[in-house]
């Protein structure tokens, strides 16, 4: 245990250079809609900031445990677009591939804001989606027993990692069990799952700042319907 | 990406201290037996030795993507059992959870060969779970939407961040994916997986070094019924 007053996870906290630092998730065209529920799950824990969903707007939240309900999510039509948004935030986008040249995670080669794009459970990263990547972290493995992790896996232990380099502050604990806020308070019904006044007034400044036609989402009292219908799969 | 050069990953595979050093996941009563199926699919991959079952020996090889068929899994009546028999191997047991006392694992507080307890899905580890422990580890959180990770997110975290430590060496990659080796030959059927024979060799050397009580598996060829029916769901 001698390593540990060496390890860089120790001081990254009191880095400050590290505040304000962001991390998204970005899901293009997932397989497995069930796979984003667990996604979720592990986004919230690892502190990402939205989670991205490229393509396809639909998903099963089955596996998140409720907690798709304190994350925020942004569809795009197109990568391009979403590429557009997180460049407007300053944000490398990191592809999480196999790629001959793509870093261990481990070795954090991160540089600031980061959103991490998944390839899709069979196929990975399209040759399409590596063009809009800054550049690749990949997970080593070790074993002869598969040719790659559960995508959900795969993206926990690259979140894991990045919330340690950022130094973002740890969750208080109750006992064995870190904290869980309380679900946001308007709520329309058990499968709706509405924005806090906070995030409402932040996405108003984004959209301000933002072009129409990134797809933002509308906030509940709008009259958008598929919004509404994106919202409405949020819940457990 | 500055401190790459300095991290401690780059260092570890040509540490001649950490050869022969081996981890082992030890499930005791889970829950949810499709859990099992993901998680054998992150321990191949991580390089684990065994999985070694504790109490019910049925599971549910669902998401296994045919690792189960890599994988050696040993099983236990009792945990003083499975205890007995990794101490014989000099092993370490560091439980997973989020004790007052437990160390944030990216910090690798780990001395030697370690099995790793991970806890039930929803209350976590029983204080008699936690007696058989010689430390523990847990990963941070950041976000306020879940008290834990999903089982086998955290047991993959744990195994990773080990294997990295250990300075396991990497698994050879074709193209964007690792290598995975052929199916054992001894196949009896879909859903029979046997051993190879140079596990079968490494077992009857166990066998003569620890005590019959402890449960070790039989070859197929052997006539323990019970054995024969765990190897029938290895298979996917």
């Amino acid at each position: 245990m001698g390593d540990q007053d060496q390890s860089p996870y120790q001081n990254q906290n009191q880095n400050q250079d590290y505040v304000g630092l962001e991390s998204y998730v970005v899901i293009h065209n997932i397989a497995k809609r069930h796979n984003v529920g667990t996604l979720a799950r592990s986004a919230t824990a690892f502190g990402i900031s939205e989670v991205i969903l490229v393509g396809r707007r639909d998903f099963n939240a089955f596996g998140s445990h409720g907690s798709t309900c304190h994350i925020r999510f942004r569809h795009f039509y197109s990568l391009s677009d979403a590429r557009l948004f997180l460049k407007e935030k300053d944000c490398d986008i990191c592809g999480v591939e196999i790629t001959d040249n793509a870093t261990a995670v481990g070795s954090h080669p991160f540089r600031k804001s980061t959103a991490f794009l998944l390839g899709n459970e069979g196929s990975g990263l399209s040759a399409k989606e590596c063009q809009v990547c800054d550049y690749f972290v990949y997970i080593p493995q070790y074993g002869c027993g598969t040719a790659s992790l559960n995508v959900t896996v795969a993206a926990s232990i690259i979140l894991h990692h990045f919330a340690v380099w950022a130094g973002f502050p740890e969750r208080t604990r109750d006992g064995n069990k870190f904290v869980v806020a309380e679900r946001p308070v308007h709520k329309v019904g058990r499968n709706f799952c509405t924005e806090s006044a906070e995030s409402v007034t932040e996405e108003r400044k984004l959209k301000r700042e933002n072009d129409a036609k990134n797809g933002f989402f509308e906030e509940m009292d709008g009259s958008d319907s598929s919004n509404n219908l994106l919202n409405a799969v949020f819940g457990d």
